[in-house]
């Protein structure tokens, strides 16, 4: 059985992803991928996922030049979701979230609001030209 | 305005949500959350998620004693994903996983197949008596 059979592809054929940067294990982003996305990012090792808003395959850093190589594409317990290992490249410390912040996950709950704990590392305006 | 207003509900009204363990940074599985179970999880300082399969509230460790305490709440760029910093209770190490092993994303993909990696902490069996 191929193993892009296996998972469970949903109502719309995509899957969700978690991309876990590797050394640190910061969850850097979540997006999804369609069968296709899934069988390049194996082939290429880098990041492939389907953008949803821009209907069309997403090759990450396609535009910004932040590029994720992966090392381990691992599954659930019900393949139904992705999880990759990935080193996060094109600036130092990593930047995989648009607004130019190391991870996209930078809004923290604290006392019934949400607030931005991390830093902007890039300007968003000198990253996407 | 409500922190739960800014949350993107999808057009089921939930939120995808992972699990990452405190310390470790480990991602230990990966539910949904509906509008009320983010509140009960804010509130309990105990993960509760929507169980899809079961349509009901479900309480993270109600049956296996593997209760999640909850130190962080995030969520990302677009508000329609959320992160949850916890610490797996219940065992040591922590199980999150319904087949007893530590974390749901034991599976990796090698060769064009998917290989258990990760060990069987505890017997499902014994989790659920």
């Amino acid at each position: 059985m191929n193993w892009l059979d296996e998972i469970k592809w949903d109502r719309d054929g995509l899957v969700p992803v978690i991309a876990q940067e590797a050394g640190s294990n910061d969850v850097l982003m979540f997006a999804f991928m369609n069968r296709e996305a899934l069988a390049l990012t194996a082939e290429r090792g880098e990041a492939v996922y389907w953008s949803r808003s821009r209907n069309r395959l997403w090759h990450k850093g396609e535009e910004s030049g932040h590029i994720q190589t992966v090392h381990e594409i691992r599954t659930d317990c019900d393949n139904d979701v992705v999880l990759l290992k990935v080193t996060q490249r094109g600036y130092e410390p990593g930047i995989a979230c648009h607004t130019g912040r190391h991870s996209c996950f930078f809004q923290r709950h604290e006392g019934g609001q949400w607030k931005s704990v991390d830093p902007v590392l890039k300007d968003p305006a000198s990253i996407y030209k």
